[in-house]
């Protein structure tokens, strides 16, 4: 994926056996691994001056947005941009899901239109997984509710292991509203796939039930919770939790579980400070420790242009007389 | 306009002798028979993996809708972009149309930006030749009230020509709310000129004054106007014209005018069942039937691509500087 | 910048020390002289057929638009397609704004997907340039609350010297809203640097404090600041401005500040009519003014695309790794 190879060039290009990404779920390690590969090939991509490739030349993608997301959809937009593919937007706003249209009706009418790729953005956990099995071609999750939100996984991925060398054996303190967030739950999966060590921290409101039946150490205190980890990743604090009073305030919220220089000071002296965003200054973080030198969180959004690349370059593999192998068995 | 040939290689193009394409009326049928000529070559264009051709490389297309209409809009912008074209979307939401701009002005302004095609949608019948008048470059009426809807009625008639061979002789029933259809209204003029027999059918209360004079059969049962079908045409019913009072309830027209098993028993056995979506499931027509082996309704949105690039590639011969023959009377 | 010559091969191509384009403040007359001819080539590209270079290929253009401008924001766009780059449109509607993220927390978001150029538009004066000095790509104000549009300057001053032959020595009339208008403030710095003469000309309510330290000739009467004048340009009258209760009602404005053929005729009979639209007709201009041939304003449009092409390409020349002399101090 380089400029200067074509697509047909790459002899060594990590093989992705899957035709959609909808979730963590599913992706053996060297799945993860391979796609991991492919995006440090893609950020050299981004850091030229001619920041243009012509894998998906000719090749259409969709962004279909149920949910706005600025950066998400930016993302993959420039993502496809870059790797030549023709990118069409389609956002919920301006969609025929106003006019009553199922999802069902809407996919088969995408599909019709011989797109290769669809990006979905859905409010409904398993919304795009039923999309998916509408459409001939490759579907990417690109956040269903609560349920998974893969490249946000992938991304942090990237971000850890070229600062850590490897995510086995880390400690990663995954703190705030876990209830809600796609983003933990694709980072929990991915996270134990690849030997890392996770541990949840928030307010019993914002714990899933059964929470400690997902394998993870679960706490309250955010002391505990960073004592010695590698990475500390915020989530991100929807306003709507508290209007829903499931934080007494957004105040008394940052008290407990906003990271400020004082909690990170239990983690390790070297731990990375990650947010998906966007963020909620003095909510869940503090500005100063957003902007920390441990912080790594517009380098987050940088490997996420790169790990989009690399999903689209691998489901390119398997798209419709794609190049990977004939009589392969998912095509 | 295959992918392999380039477009000064293509001396058995059809030839269309018009720069805008504005509706049906004023075809002749050798026009619309050119058309889905060059249709037919589309088609095979986007099911290619590299759906890609450079007929309009370095054209500039506006999308211009002042109605929202997520699938004619993304039909259009693929079109464009298949063949080449820089394509420009813009919508009413953000146009200067708040601003308390004219329409008039809004032509002059983006005639001003030198674009080659616009495609225009808008709510009011005749806009759009209105705003062809004012401007140098061609225009494609994507929809105009209750007037017009040219490309809609193509890919309709290409969708039945590729099943049935012909229009010639076959008979036609378009069902439902007749009176504020542009879809109707196009594909009448279109399936009269090929020589298709039109009936509509619906209730009183949607269907135009004077509609006898149509040159239709006209018929208030379905049971009469489906009676021997080749192709039964179901019209999408607006929400709008319950609140009007125009229908007494959802439930009661789906009853009269819905398209179900036993009323499609009435038409030939291979007689087609077409919708231009985004359909209203179990008003105008049952579920079961529009995902039926006689439903070609997502063929229809894949043919709205092909027609769609036919028509941007039928008026670029007609852009200042095309390949239209020198001293053709039009340019 | 013409299409058959290689950015590369442009020996004689004006050099543009800057790397963004804030404000005409801080410009130099040569600094504008050679936007100006740097426009000359691109208005050449936007009339031909193939109306596409490739100066920018593979650099990623981003519109950030937090105020809706269908106008700019389209001139923008297509002067960035017509140039090669990949342009992404962001408007504030489905923006991370909502979700209430800083403007420095966009800017470094957006900078960290490595674009190359971010044309922002902002309701607030100074946000632009607060954002340049956030991001490490360049930075074009397409306009920020009352302070600074300076495209819209340089494209009037394009229209202005192509009818003229000059600037220096000319009167300018700018008539109208001057308290609110960023089109006012950027038209009147340029022209003075220039060397032309400019009238200020409105009711005291739309006047700024301190009017009369501004270097311009200052009137309440049309007929004295039209007379003789080369230039008349006529401002946009905000409807908000009504509201606020700065004018008494629109057909009072119209009297005594709406430019009609009555008054236009105290100005030269060769003046040129300009307005940067949209207009409010019957308001601040009489339809038959604006129609007339005195009037440039549509080709003030055509103009606005050619100077965005400008700059464009005038900035890449500042681009990371861009063909900017090694060693340049600004690189």
């Amino acid at each position: 994926m380089t400029a200067s190879t074509a697509p047909t060039d790459r002899p060594s290009a990590p093989r992705f056996g899957h035709r959609h990404l909808l979730g963590i779920e599913g992706l053996q390690p060297t799945d993860i691994s391979a796609l991991l590969d492919l995006s440090e090939n893609a950020i050299e991509v981004s850091r030229q001056v001619e920041k243009k490739l012509s894998t998906l030349r000719g090749r259409t993608q969709i962004n279909l947005f149920f949910e706005a997301s600025t950066r998400t959809q930016s993302s993959f937009e420039l993502a496809g941009k870059r790797l030549g593919a023709d990118v069409m937007n389609m956002s919920v706003a301006s969609s025929s899901v106003k006019k009553g249209e199922t999802l069902v009706d809407t996919a088969a009418t995408l599909n019709a239109m011989r797109p290769d790729i669809i990006v979905v953005r859905h409010h409904a956990a398993g919304a795009v997984q039923l999309l998916a099995r509408k459409v001939g071609c490759s579907v990417i999750n690109a956040g269903d509710g609560a349920h998974e939100h893969p490249t946000q996984a992938l991304l942090d991925a990237l971000t850890i292991r070229r600062h850590k060398g490897s995510l086995q054996g880390l400690i990663v303190a995954i703190c705030g509203d876990v209830l809600h967030s796609r983003v933990a739950r694709s980072n929990l999966l991915l996270l134990h796939a690849m030997g890392a060590r996770v541990r949840l921290c928030g307010p019993s409101t914002l714990m899933p039930a059964g929470v400690e039946r997902l394998g993870c150490d679960v706490f309250r205190s955010m002391k505990d919770a960073l004592d010695g980890a590698d990475v500390v990743m915020m989530l991100r604090l929807q306003r709507e939790r508290m209007h829903a009073a499931l934080i007494p305030s957004t105040r008394e919220y940052f008290r407990y579980y906003g990271l400020d220089a004082a909690k990170l000071a239990y983690a390790k002296p070297d731990a990375l400070v990650m947010h998906p965003g966007p963020m909620n200054r003095g909510v869940e973080i503090d500005p100063e420790v957003a902007e920390s030198t441990q912080s790594v969180i517009n380098e987050q959004v940088e490997m996420g242009v790169a790990v989009r690349m690399a999903v689209l370059d691998a489901l390119a593999h398997h798209l419709p007389n794609g190049d990977a192998a004939p009589g392969s068995s998912e095509r």
